[in-house]
């Protein structure tokens, strides 16, 4: 049997009795000093822990991978890919544009998805064949916006400083192409994207939690989420998500471009 | 008589009855195609138009200073300083980082501010002494965070980018020497500066309507908030807002370093 609204409502439930009472509260900060710059709060761990809990009695021959604790049977059908606090730096800084996320994978792609903003009380979720966000009781389909050229899109990207030199020159080339790019918000800006309300992200280096939760929102929505070389995104790595296939095939034009 | 609280909420619901609704919807955007990408919502203009019916009402012998209209008798006593929607950048990206701001300045001193955040319910308001952020009817003073060394510190800015060549310099020094530093917040930083969820806030280029609603919160939380060159605010420009006057001294001389 396969999880269903109510299992993604439960989880997302568990995780912010974890993550809103540590929002905005003072030391709950523990810096991987050795890193860098690399806080993972107390509301990470304990979310985290409170999503496997829910999973492993639910689905015990499911798979797991999260970001805080080690993976278990990455090799089964079905996987769950965790992020319990996408967007710690928003965490940390009071910002309401972090999320929790959870996907599903079933040999490698990802089925299902949710991201949940308990601050914002937004949870926007995708099961098969259906994607939705819900606040406040009320529940909208999400739909990408289509028909929009690169020339009147809106991109969103964590940093313009993120992109090694070899990336850099693709992604600047982008972002002049583009009407509006901003910086800053995470997983909030995939969700932008499956809302309709943004039209392009474009990031490197994520890992398969920050993206498995997401994947799924926006291709339900409508819209397309791959690498930069146009493979599959479940894995992470440079990844770039659109409104639609036609913006998802100019932007890519942009960024593989060579001259 | 002065505004009292219930004046700062009766505009804040009369501006939010204008802004929520148009929040998230397709096609409001109006390009000012002229200036480059400047866009500005119907939102923006009838949200203005209600806070100043409300003002020239209760208040018809004070100046009123607004971003969308003219401006009226600038050389009163009191003049109203409004921006309907600070960060119409976020507002069309569907970021609820935006928000109303409107101060009241006394000889060109800002003495009363508010800050509102309808989609977050978040309505911060500083009154002469009393600085407090209400949310689901709960009411919260606002402190600024004290102790933080540049070191420690999170900073945040509109973009990287928006710096002049002959400034840009500055900004990159001081970014260097904090912690973290985000970007595409607008008058959220501010109020996360006075709530004490962050520390630093440098911007460049600012109206006197980007700050006029921000300076009372800043200053009555414990911050201190000038131009870079330590003058007065209310005029914007140059604009640095800090948590402590001890952090505000460390970033301007990190900002004025000659060498």
């Amino acid at each position: 049997m396969l999880p269903d609204f109510a299992f993604f409502d439960a989880i997302a439930e568990a995780a912010a009795r974890e993550t809103l009472p540590r929002f905005r509260m003072p030391f709950t900060i523990d810096n991987k000093h050795a890193a860098g710059f690399d806080p993972v709060t107390e509301a990470d761990r304990e979310a985290e822990r409170a999503i496997r809990t829910l999973i492993e009695e639910r689905f015990p021959g499911h798979g797991i991978l999260g970001e805080e604790y080690g993976d278990v049977g990455l090799d089964r059908d079905y996987v769950w890919v965790i992020d319990p606090i996408d967007g710690t730096r928003a965490f940390i800084s009071g910002l309401p544009v972090w999320g929790t996320l959870v996907g599903l994978y079933h040999k490698g792609e990802a089925v299902m998805g949710m991201m949940d903003q308990p601050f914002t009380g937004e949870r926007f979720i995708a099961e098969q064949g259906s994607a939705i966000v819900q606040r406040n009781g009320k529940v909208d389909l999400l739909r990408t916006r289509k028909g929009v050229g690169l020339e009147q899109a809106i991109m969103m990207t964590t940093s313009p400083f993120i992109f090694p030199d070899d990336l850099a020159p693709a992604y600047q080339r982008l972002e002049k192409q583009v009407q509006l790019a901003r910086y800053g918000c995470d997983c909030y800006a995939y969700a932008m994207v499956a809302s309709g309300h943004i039209d392009l992200v474009v990031e490197t280096g994520l890992k398969a939690y920050d993206v498995g939760g997401l994947i799924p929102l926006v291709e339900q929505a409508g819209g397309r989420m791959t690498t930069w070389s146009g493979g599959r995104p479940e894995d992470g790595g440079n990844i770039i998500a659109a409104g639609s296939p036609e913006l998802h095939e100019a932007a890519m034009a942009v960024l593989n471009q060579t001259d």
